[in-house]
């Protein structure tokens, strides 16, 4: 069953209550993490909570929790959820006592944390991509609630009945809406590089790692329009559907030329996933 | 009193609850609108309304009012908070049954408003402003929620103990964190001009008409920070400011070298709102 928790309280979705002085309201002023897991394991937990918490001090919002004793609350949340296959979100955001941009120096944060019954991810499913100018700001390095730009571009790409919406600084590739995008290309992963403009995933990371055991050369730099359309694959990673292949962008088929090795690498993410490892 | 008014219930400001179904919790995905007023009149009322409307069709938020209908809630709400002067402000955000980043087109969305009392802004005062790098994206012209970068520059001028920050996208200074700025040189204002760089403020839009009634030269352009610096006078707009002569940049000077035409603007912005006029 689904199951939240806001500043101490245990509720079901709906009985969550937020108020004026959570400056996610007025503001979007916080920050959050998400993961899938299964039979009670968070997957890539370690890496997860460390980015979660890197990005509160990066925006000065106070923590009121160590990393041990938000791992215990998110555990006792995924056993009283029940679920066995699960998606859990968790948000810190800045406390606020009136709307004032500025914010005050102060003890007090909220978390919330849902924990939501998942499908599992299907690794043989092929995504169908659109671009998206990318005008999203200087932040994209920290998960936060300013996410605006990422509505924009799903709901722009669910309306042209694709999957994941690509975005684009002038010509370059710069990452999707809601997940990184890197490329194979003559036997190497080519990957853009983790500065202001994108987020460094969790599973984009795990990614890197896997091409490496492999033996793939890893490139992180950025990559145009063009090398993505004349790519050996594209894969599309997240925390909520690991690794998949992209099929076409604005409806250009992309030639799957590395078939091989880009089903093994997705398929080494299920693995993973499925047997709890591939964490630090 | 201050009042709050959240879908269809009227409370104290500390009894609004917000539910997880508003997205304004995990996506900023909302547009809002401030205006201040007094003895029940709103300042520039059509200008805040119409802005409102104009940007919540822009993000395709649906609007279950129309114009008339929210100014008629506007002002019962005033008329119960019953205070003289009043800091007025409202949000409509988008309706979602599941954390999603795609929006699903439907009817509902959610609307809050609360009024605040307002201490009576003082045209004499000067500002102290510092510089901060506008890390924003390209969607400034629309006044959403997504306020993360307003925040940090805000608490930085704040920390700093000047009164606001100057973004600049690399040499060419675009807005401050919550109000627009303008320049006086050599008998012309200029401003910048409103593209996707900087919001289209009311108080800026009605300094360009009270500089025409006055016979100045209005230049629509982008000003440097070296422009700024050697500027006959700065002046600093905002809905709930009105209109402030500018005392220093990064703790340097500005020389108020036209000091009587500056004050004269300021002083009619306050005739203005005193006497309730230059609306629409």
């Amino acid at each position: 069953m689904s199951i939240a928790y806001y500043n101490g309280k245990i509720s079901s979705i709906s009985e969550v209550s937020i108020p004026l002085t959570d400056r996610c309201v007025f503001f979007g002023d916080g920050i959050y993490d998400a993961a899938m897991g299964r039979c009670g394991r968070i997957y890539l937990e370690d890496e997860h909570i460390e980015r979660f918490i890197t990005n509160a001090k990066r925006l000065d919002i106070p923590l009121q929790f160590d990393k041990g004793e938000l791992r215990e609350l998110l555990y006792e949340l995924i056993r009283q959820s029940g679920e066995e296959l699960f998606f859990l979100y968790f948000q810190l955001t800045r406390y606020g006592e009136v709307r004032k941009h500025a914010y005050a120096k102060g003890e007090r944060s909220n978390l919330l944390i849902t924990v939501t019954p998942l499908a599992m991810p299907d690794p043989s499913r092929r995504l169908t991509l659109v671009s998206y100018p990318d005008r999203r700001y200087g932040y994209c390095n920290i998960k936060t609630l300013n996410l605006l730009p990422a509505v924009l571009a799903s709901s722009y790409a669910e309306g042209m009945g694709a999957d994941e919406a690509v975005f684009h600084r002038g010509n370059e590739v710069t990452e999707c809406a809601h997940s990184n995008i890197s490329i194979l290309k003559g036997g190497r992963l080519i990957t853009h590089p983790t500065d202001t403009h994108i987020l460094p995933g969790v599973t984009r990371a795990r990614l890197i790692r896997i091409c490496e055991e492999m033996g793939i050369a890893v490139e992180e730099r950025a990559f145009t329009r063009g090398e993505l359309l004349r790519s050996d694959a594209a894969l599309v990673t997240s925390s909520s559907k690991l690794c998949l292949i992209a099929k076409s962008v604005d409806g250009v088929i992309l030639h799957l030329r590395a078939k091989g090795t880009a089903v093994e690498i997705c398929e080494r993410f299920f693995n993973d996933f499925m047997t709890g490892t591939g964490g630090k």
